[in-house]
């Protein structure tokens, strides 16, 4: 415990960044466009307009600008938060007993308990700018609608939530954290929009999915004067707000003069793990650096080890764009003992695209794992980490172990993306010894895939 | 949003405090020594150890030694979620269009979600020390519980946790967290003690309380070899190593170059208010410097405004140590619709003397206005308060509302203990509309008085 790096290393506010770094500028094969599902066309600008709003539809076609400035009234709230903490996880070295040095950004020290946040000011910040009254979007276990509603609350947006069914009421507390931000919260599938009264006639004992309720929030905006739909995670626009996690990393690591080797990030939509890594990506894209990067998913929903690279529907509704990634078909559903959340059946189209380009590694983790690395990670680190995160954690113990075995001192490096303080449940089971694992089959994954759409470009 | 101090001011981890700072030292009038119940001579050192571990009972006895050294293990433990920020709350003052600067100490970016874990490792590492398997202890909503199950965890030592019973059973969660930190956790009253049983044989449908939980607590302490029994609040020793809050607030002011007018706490059992105020007030005792001091406690349960300033029992099962407090007695328990904490129906010694010597105010608030101060906190400044916390956040927002009144641009500084994650059945209930006051009539209190044992000094 003598060496001369922190615990923590904190960042100046005036070292926050300026800028979000847009890496698609630096790759050579860009990610696939979306398609308009009618035309399988590129969607324009203005076809994205009545969804999203104007500046974020100007953010998600942008593969060619490097930088985009954080507007200064985004860059004060990030102050209430940002930066957040470089991490040197010297308890964990020990109790591990590794030669490693093992680092993490942890971004959960918000209410909404996760990097969520970053992205949701930004996309309010700029629903407000654009003068509208408010906008929609989904929510499974209510991270991103914590976060949507706490932006939404600070600029004076109205602040929609679809929320999965089963989540509404089997977790309440994450719902009744949006309503005191002033949101409203409804049960996905509900009666208020079309596609959910199709799916209750359809399905009348349905508990939701996150695929219906992005249907169910992206009609409510488009059939709404004055809202818009936004999203927490997958699209372009969101990984770039979240690059302010990779910048700060960036900015931390020269400040203590160390250079991460391996890079871990958990992988559901791709929002963290995209913004963690974009900086260290674009290094080794310009050929300045290079850096392991292992992206980690749950073995229950595998769609980078397992999925195909194709363009798919993003929503069970079929109401949004299609988008080329690496999916398991949108009509995949984790099995119902998948306990956290990584559970979207695609990822991100960079994330995709610099997989493909083997940039990027994955691996896939049983929970039961990451729930015994996240317990062993709260005894000694103190943090309760979220289910989400624990899949990095996993990893990097796992990678800090083989460094026991070479007794090579790598800098491991992963994303503690944030608590899991509303995930008790889940903890329970496995305190209880009632966690158990799933990986499906080929023929359960044979029907997700057999959903796909026939894009022939 | 021009102003050169920052949002957040992070103290380096070198200017740490490196001793704890005892009040007691600077009083002239000393608070008065626990008396032993059975002969009414005060506790001595040996008679304590039986309960307390010994370095403990050293710290709790002594009113003379100004400074106590913090161990270089705590101070490394210390390092993984302190320096706690000293938040200029920027927005909180927009949204009040006041002149006044408003200051808060946030305690809450740890796991416990309090600042009860400065005391928790303070005392876990002293019962290590000395060779001990383990600590007893009770708690309500289970704050302190989870603090001490993380130390205990951090320090591989046996952790037994007595929990109220209707919070076991309605408030799973905590229990939960202290279950992942491997501590485990006995609903109280319960038959595994002399006491517990006793009191489910007179009252078989009782849920329990905390002055309960404490009797049950303490014998499984002293009838366990190897084991002592460890308080999250009240003591002298608690509030000794919770004065790292205030210690750092005042180095955190010296740096921004800001001196508090006025400073404000929460006040149950007192460690968090004492230890924020203590070096203040150590000042204001050695006649260096002045503040408006003050203690803000539920209406429900005002031990301070209303109480009695008289030696009474710490616990139901009167066999700990009788303390000179102001108090409602041990009998006393707050109406149910009570929602937060701040439950406890005494007051630590060094803070009732210090408000009998007028050094500090004291006022009472309703839980409505305190859920709708937390709400509007939460909204502007992200956090999600704690109910306990939101009674200084609705007595700070009272004085900065007289400054925009008056025109004076006084510095209000007040302690942020804890967040709220954990007490979203009382937020549920605000935002239903379903929370109501209720302040104990005279009658109800004259219950709690007639209980007071009779000593004559």
């Amino acid at each position: 415990m003598n060496e001369k790096i922190p615990y923590k290393t904190y960042l100046e506010e005036s070292e926050l960044p300026k800028q979000w770094y847009n890496v698609r500028a630096d790759m050579k094969n860009k990610p696939a466009p979306l398609l308009n599902p009618a035309t399988l066309k590129p969607m324009t600008a203005e076809e994205l307009s009545a969804v999203f709003c104007d500046e974020l539809v100007k953010q998600e076609l942008d593969d060619t600008t490097p930088y985009f400035d954080i507007p200064d009234e985004i860059r004060e709230f990030y102050k209430m938060y940002r930066p957040s903490p470089l991490v040197r996880a010297y308890c964990l070295e020990k109790a591990l007993d590794t030669p490693a040095h093992i680092y993490y950004k942890f971004e959960g020290n918000n209410t909404s308990g996760s990097h969520k946040l970053n992205s949701a000011i930004a996309q309010a910040y700029y629903a407000k700018k654009q003068g509208l009254k408010g906008v929609t979007t989904e929510t499974g276990a209510g991270q991103w609608g914590t976060a949507l509603s706490m932006a939404c609350a600070y600029l004076g947006l109205d602040c929609r939530v679809y929320m999965v069914k089963c989540s509404y009421e089997q977790k309440p507390f994450r719902r009744e954290v949006m309503r005191t931000y002033g949101a409203s919260v409804t049960p996905s599938p509900s009666d208020t929009t079309n596609v959910g009264r199709k799916i209750l006639a359809e399905h009348p004992g349905t508990t939701g999915s996150l695929g219906c309720a992005i249907s169910e929030a992206v009609e409510a905006a488009v059939s709404t004067e004055g809202y818009r739909y936004v999203l927490g995670s997958v699209l372009s626009q969101v990984l770039l707000h979240q690059t302010v996690i990779g910048l700060e990393s960036k900015t931390a690591f020269d400040k203590i003069g160390v250079k991460p080797d391996v890079i871990i990030g958990c992988a559901g939509g791709g929002s963290n793990l995209g913004g963690l890594v974009s900086p260290f990506v674009g290094e080794m894209l310009r050929g300045e650096n290079n850096y392991r990067i292992i992206a980690v998913e749950p073995a229950s929903c595998p769609s980078l080890t397992r999925g195909k690279y194709a363009y798919d529907f993003c929503d069970t509704g079929m109401v949004c764009p299609l988008a080329k990634m690496y999916t398991l078909g949108s009509g995949f559903i984790p099995s119902p003992n998948h306990a956290g959340g990584l559970r979207y059946h695609g990822m991100s189209s960079i994330l995709s695209q610099l997989y493909d380009d083997k940039l990027i590694e994955a691996v896939s983790v049983e929970q039961t794992a990451v729930f015994a690395a996240a317990e062993k990670f709260a005894r000694v680190e103190g943090i309760l980490p979220a289910p989400e995160s624990s899949h990095a954690i996993k990893v990097a113990i796992d990678e800090a172990l083989k460094c026991k075995e070479t007794g090579e001192a790598k800098n491991i490096f992963f994303g503690l993306t944030g608590t899991g303080y509303f995930d008790m449940y889940a903890y329970q089971a496995f305190n209880d010894g009632k966690m158990s694992d799933y990986i499906p089959t080929d023929e359960d994954l044979a029907v997700g895939f057999a959903g796909l759409p026939k894009v022939d470009l």
